[in-house]
């Protein structure tokens, strides 16, 4: 695995790892929020990297966002890839509701983040770990393609 | 072509078709700015294309974020799928620059946009559609390659 841009290491924790990128978790109970890293060394935009990585990386975004909206019962998944603060690419898939307190703008730079505590983290991980398999193992493909 | 919500067609101007998507540019002459609308009716999440569909956008965004990068020399390009707002399936690409009015924040919802006069919008218009010519077309592959 590439090293993490220490804001990113400790804004996020490690859910999983697929093919292309490490799955991890923001730190932010306010928000179910994936950030995908694509496990490549040097890259900044998204045309950094090799159009089939391309595609690889966004297949695996599109199964985070169809499990996370499923998990979370979101109204919308935002996707982002900004990179202003933290140049490493990294592409963030929010689940948004009305009621979130960044409804209906975007959620970055929004408030102050609330750490989730250990019990909750912990529950949320389970769950996260147990439906994020990686795109291409069973239950996920049937998942992209319903 | 399907048609566009009232409020992306009131906000952005038509630049050019490709092959998945209509690329528009925002009226905003703050941040130089893209939203591209894949041309399939009654997408709201990435996910609701089928795999193949959603491969061909992600080309097209990365050959916009390339091509807007270096027309506008921008520092970073920010890509974003939000639909919190208008809920047909658009993706923003944004240059932007450490001296822009939002950085190093995301640019949604950020101050009042300042729309393009005309002769600024001609001259910015007649350069994108030069350079952006659709993926595949010769000088395009150049660029995604490089």
């Amino acid at each position: 695995m590439i090293d993490l841009d220490p804001r990113l290491a400790a804004d996020t924790h490690p859910v999983t790892q697929w093919p292309l990128s490490q799955v991890r978790l923001m730190d932010d109970v306010r928000f179910p929020w994936l950030v995908l890293i694509p496990d490549r060394p040097g890259l900044v935009e998204i045309f950094d990297l090799p159009a089939e990585d391309q595609d690889k990386m966004w297949r695996e975004v599109a199964h985070a966002a169809a499990t996370l909206k499923t998990l979370s019962g979101a109204h919308k998944i935002n996707i982002g890839a900004l990179g202003n603060q933290v140049s490493q690419l990294h592409i963030h898939i929010i689940a948004r509701r009305p009621d979130d307190g960044a409804w209906p703008g975007p959620v970055w730079g929004v408030g102050e983040r609330e750490r989730y505590d250990q019990a909750e983290l912990a529950e949320f991980l389970s769950g996260l770990r147990a439906r994020l398999i990686a795109p291409g193992e069973g239950i996920v493909e049937e998942g992209l393609t319903r």
